[in-house]
């Protein structure tokens, strides 16, 4: 049986859309003392694709990243294949 | 004024922790008929710290993590400076 390939998905919300998570995030760490700006919160799906190589898992992920993971109107997202 | 540190932060569920969230996105992808397992649901958490170096910057968000951003009791979680 072939291993799995472990994918990371990256989405985040598209620059000039609003992020209220990330503003309440932003106001929580300047509360706390910390010198920070341009806070973005974002989601992060890991998931093992069965496939027969890194280039196909990679488009796998990308067909479930336009089907499920991702809204493309407001986020972006990166793919990440992991060393096995 | 130096440039400000760009920070990437992945929070994940740890191992054998429940993740509901992630259950439900692997079901939703098997039912589009995708073959894939072990599907996690995190949170990626962008940040621009103001500070000296990228290690300073480092220290920093791992502060952050340890009071804000991260659980954990539950949650793993990885930084990454992204390139300037």
């Amino acid at each position: 049986m072939r291993p799995a390939v472990k994918v990371s998905v990256l989405v985040r919300p598209k620059e000039g859309i609003l992020d209220p998570q990330g503003a309440a995030v932003e106001d929580s760490l300047r509360k706390l003392g910390f010198d920070v700006s341009g806070a973005r919160v974002g989601r992060l799906v890991d998931v093992e694709v069965d496939a027969p190589s890194e280039d196909e898992a990679r488009a796998q992920v990308d067909e479930m990243c336009r089907q499920l993971l991702a809204n493309p109107l407001i986020e972006s997202y990166a793919i990440e294949v992991q060393p096995q």
